[in-house]
């Protein structure tokens, strides 16, 4: 079996999806809040592209959430701040969640035989759980609008050293995603301190939601996209 | 001053090109074949898209140079390997060429300000030209069918280490460039047993192509994009 990288939801086109696993990636911090607030008891995540098909879904119970360029869009419940996925704001509840790339990257996966969620708070359980489904693995890492970014790919290098034993690294995405995960791998704070996302998360105030992001094995599930919700 | 990197092509719509200079980099073989070609006393190398373009210069006192997929394109005269760029082959000739990847990435940069080819080969003089030129940089790494390919990132890296004391990153892929190359630079044939592009070339038997591409600072010359032809 092998485990490929993509760096950016524009290069996804490159890849064949059919028959393999798909890990949706977005580490600042979309992935990581889908993974804590469903680990907190939320009932379901639904993902949606835009911030009009998040309204939709208003006035039916679900807490909705919304966010652009690192902001909570103006009159929603919350954004993809991880510290709004706690238990007591989330646990029985139905979300739906619209952000600026991780949903977008979700949405473009959907020709894969599964998709589930990735980060470093579930860095192991879904180790585990890939190495479990005998499939090929393609993580997708949403970057930020459409570029690269670093912190999306050293946690892909991450899961590449996760599946070592059994998954071989199907071209150059992968081998330089490991070797970025060997460069930050003690001290993946060092990811903060170099990356433009950090930077941008700094200037609004919310650099704690990334050291957050970065803790690993907070949780012990992995979200898995059925029926179009994370469950 | 900035220096910024485009890992492939098909992510080069992400990258305002005005007013920058561009350095395409395909270090397996384009841009290290061009360098070296130059260097040996081509008087200059024009880079087309198609096949058919460079048929067009049949019978016009032109060497003409077509290569895809690795290989010498039948009924040309050579393709992209630098052993074909040696000084009694090139010296005081003409010599159209199209690959399948550098010459398209040329192309497609034409938008900048100034263009030039850059190669382990001509390294420092590379970065000399950079440092003097006053201008940001983009640093344009051609990959593999518009895939992400190891060696021109450890090279667009080795570009961002030359050009530190004067340049800031821009962003992260000219971090995760920079990180590269510091995992490569003390070894550069490790290159060779990670990269996918270089298992293609052992298939095709051309390996040795591939080494000699590593070595640094055989080249004194830049090579720049004029009135559509380098020199």
């Amino acid at each position: 079996m092998t485990v490929d990288v993509c760096f950016t939801p524009a290069l996804l086109h490159l890849f064949d999806l059919e028959g393999k696993t798909v890990v949706v990636v977005d580490i600042f911090r979309a992935s990581s809040s889908i993974c804590y607030g469903l680990d907190n008891g939320a009932v379901e995540i639904i993902p949606v592209s835009t911030v009009d098909e998040c309204l939709e879904y208003a006035g039916q119970g679900y807490l909705l959430a919304a966010e652009r360029d690192g902001q909570v869009v103006d009159g929603f419940d919350f954004g993809n701040s991880p510290f709004s996925y706690t238990a007591p704001k989330v646990s029985g509840r139905k979300i739906v969640l619209t952000t600026t790339n991780g949903t977008h990257a979700l949405n473009l996966a959907r020709k894969a035989a599964g998709i589930v969620i990735g980060s470093f708070l579930n860095l192991t359980a879904l180790c585990n759980f890939l190495l479990a489904g005998g499939r090929d693995v393609i993580l997708l890492c949403s970057g930020w609008k459409d570029q690269f970014n670093l912190e999306d790919t050293v946690f892909a290098g991450a899961v590449c050293a996760g599946l070592a034993s059994t998954f071989a690294l199907a071209g150059d995405p992968a081998v330089a995603s490991l070797d970025l995960y060997q460069v930050y791998k003690n001290d993946l704070n060092l990811i903060i301190e170099r990356s433009s996302h950090s930077q941008r998360l700094k200037k609004l105030g919310i650099l704690k939601d990334a050291t957050f992001c970065l803790q690993t094995d907070l949780c012990s599930h992995v979200p898995v996209l059925s029926n179009g919700a994370l469950v």
